[in-house]
């Protein structure tokens, strides 16, 4: 142990104290069973994919050889698989503070993300603008660009913090304003009612991006007057690779909204057959194609591992988690360069740290070959997430250790480090 | 038996030895064992919804225990999650006669129409019509009147039949000709070669929709100069509920298209997390948003069935099947005045015979109870899908014994069979 200026440090004593005495006052300790995670891995990409819940399993299997198997297309009738896009938006619904009947889950988030901005700059014709963050997701941006271009809009790319003062000046010529509520880059977390506010004061419709949000802290979207918002469900919300999104559209606007993706399932008559569209009033019509099922039956079965779980109990957590992150950071890898980027004010970030150090790329490989599994963004972003659901203290406090050690012993610069993978 | 004017008929006896005769000739009869199918039933409905493969259950079941459960995150390299959509493309391509590299597969069929119809109709940016067939499925049409209303395109509805003379009058305003290859409603099967010579000699680019041809008879893409096609996959392809559609786009178009979907999986660098838009220069670009993977991996799995088999031979099976079915409502139905709507040519029609009848609807439920799935299309049609690679002459001669019973006997009058299911 003495040759590891880490595991020596009296600190490292005292903050693995610190993760254990959390751990035992832990009241939602007991989630964890509710997931299969591989043994030895400390899992800090949950906010990329979250791990697998265990009742997936049996559903998807029942889904196959059951329903599909035997029950064969009956089952749209008999296993309700009409049903399942409203259904599965009613349970998200409850996660993101919305009355019932105002969400629908299916397809990904850029097919959402392009109904949401279309549906919302139609709500203002006369309008010809869209405001977009230019520091969110890529999608979000190229979606906003080929929204402009379709609809004949110009788009404007500004950070949240510079809204008000924008729509101070150019307010009556914007229609739709599309912001992440959190940055997936920074972590940061954006004032949703605050902005919905100012970006509705001055006439828009806003459309939020929940994607980094949903399931991990208080989202209120009926309480602040949302107009439009899509989220996915693969973080946070533990639906498996490629679980279908959702979408969001307040009440008050269902019955005017006009989508683009007009597929059968979100007419009036679905089954009339006929030959002009005639949209749902209801948020059906925000319906598509035919819904991928197993990926849904999949995100059904995910989301009972937040029954009887208050979305205050894991903010919570989440933010002492990500404190502990920030204060080990703060105090023993600043010597490495590292820069912690997420804000530290806790009502100011989401359920990641983002630590800012060169050759970012290459630690995070050396993580994972140590079992501690992040994720990089370019150029230069260790991005770290924190579900509070199934992560205790102490296996966060060995992973921040791993990378304390990894960068302290510059095992990191081996060649095999610096190797691109496809997906990164 | 002598109470039953059915099954005393001669002719009974005569077409069940014939289909006796077929199932021993029958080259295919091996690939019923590729698939579950419960005991008892006939199932006449593979046109919506394809049987359960049995390579499907393990595949699922790998990803999600292993790959998504053990592997998480890392999967999108170590599994190649991130090549599926093209690996499955390529697979796809086989089927519908097109070389590699033009196919990717995802989202719905409708999503993948909007995608197909506005890059056909930009790629003719000076003209003003997008034509459609106003007998398709009903999203092919709504979905075309949408794309109309955001590029500022007249949208008109015309049979296939009416296309050169059309043209003749008004080619050169026309962008773009979509129709589906095979109606869903009558089966007939259009000639795709012919079609596409006239669109493309008036200037026009063609969007095919395969959904009721792929999988199940010859389509040959590349050798007919086809520009952009879309289909579904769980119907003759078996991929199981809302298993994901694909896109092709002639390698020669690849780079000029501009696509409305504009998510990060298409970008030239997805992982470059730029704020522009750059499109990939192959087939990539049609890709949107994250994947459903485990409706993907299911049709992975699916289309294993298709291992060894030429759709050829498939073809020859499809027919011999429909010609069965035909002769056989000639000679025992029209008594109860029941119309062949399917063309008696062999080279006129899909893989699926309609027939308009009165009280269709119950008589599709007096079948359901007696074990014979089909379906119904309103007003007037039972609807029977003949896929050849399970099913064989003798358990369809069954099927249309079963219909020829109920006919007979009126047991579809009984008041429980008009009751209308949610989905029909």
């Amino acid at each position: 142990m003495t040759d590891s200026p880490i595991a020596a440090a009296p600190e490292a004593d005292s903050s693995l104290a610190t993760a254990r005495q959390a751990d035992a006052r832990d009241p939602l300790a007991h989630l964890r069973d509710r997931f299969e995670l591989p043994d030895g891995t400390v899992y800090l990409d949950g906010n990329s994919l979250g791990p697998l819940p265990r009742a997936v399993l049996p559903a998807v299997t029942d889904l196959v050889r059951r329903q599909w198997g035997q029950d064969l297309i009956t089952s749209w009738n008999v296993h309700d698989w009409w049903g399942l896009p409203r259904r599965l938006g009613d349970q998200l619904a409850g996660l993101i503070g919305a009355a019932p009947g105002q969400v629908v889950c299916g397809d990904s988030t850029s097919v959402q993300l392009f109904q949401a901005m279309v549906a919302a700059c139609r709500l203002r014709p006369g309008r010809s603008m869209l405001l977009t963050d230019g520091a969110s997701f890529p999608s979000d941006q190229y979606l906003a660009d080929s929204v402009g271009r379709l609809l004949g809009l110009r788009v404007v790319r500004l950070h949240p913090s510079e809204l008000a003062a924008y729509l101070g000046e150019h307010g009556t010529q914007v229609a739709a304003v599309s912001f992440s509520l959190v940055d997936y880059r920074t972590g940061e977390l954006f004032d949703a009612a605050e902005l919905t506010r100012t970006a509705q004061a001055a006439g828009a419709v806003m459309v939020w991006d929940l994607c980094h949000a949903a399931g991990v802290l208080p989202v209120t979207l009926d309480e602040i007057g949302a107009d439009l918002a899509v989220g996915c469900t693969y973080k946070y919300l533990n639906g498996g690779p490629g679980s279908p999104a959702f979408i969001y559209i307040a009440r008050r606007h269902q019955s005017q909204v006009e989508l683009p993706l007009t597929g059968w399932n979100g007419a009036r008559e679905p089954f009339g057959l006929n030959s002009s569209y005639v949209p749902a009033e209801s948020i059906e019509r925000a319906r598509i194609g035919t819904p991928a099922l197993l990926s849904m039956a999949a995100l059904e079965a995910a989301l009972t591992a937040f029954d009887g779980v208050g979305i205050d109990q894991l903010r919570a957590k989440s933010l002492a988690l990500t404190q502990q992150v920030i204060e080990f950071a703060d105090q023993r890898l600043a010597r490495f360069g590292v820069e912690v980027v997420t804000p530290r004010r806790p009502g100011l970030r989401g359920s990641q740290v983002s630590l800012r150090m060169p050759a970012a790329y290459e630690v995070c490989q050396a993580l994972i070959e140590r079992g501690v599994i992040g994720d990089f963004r370019a150029p230069d972003l260790l991005r770290l997430g924190f579900p509070p659901m199934y992560l205790s203290f102490t296996e966060v406090h060995r992973g921040m250790l791993t990378l304390a050690e990894i960068l302290a012993d510059g095992s990191y610069r081996e060649p095999r480090f610096a190797q691109r993978a496809t997906v990164t």
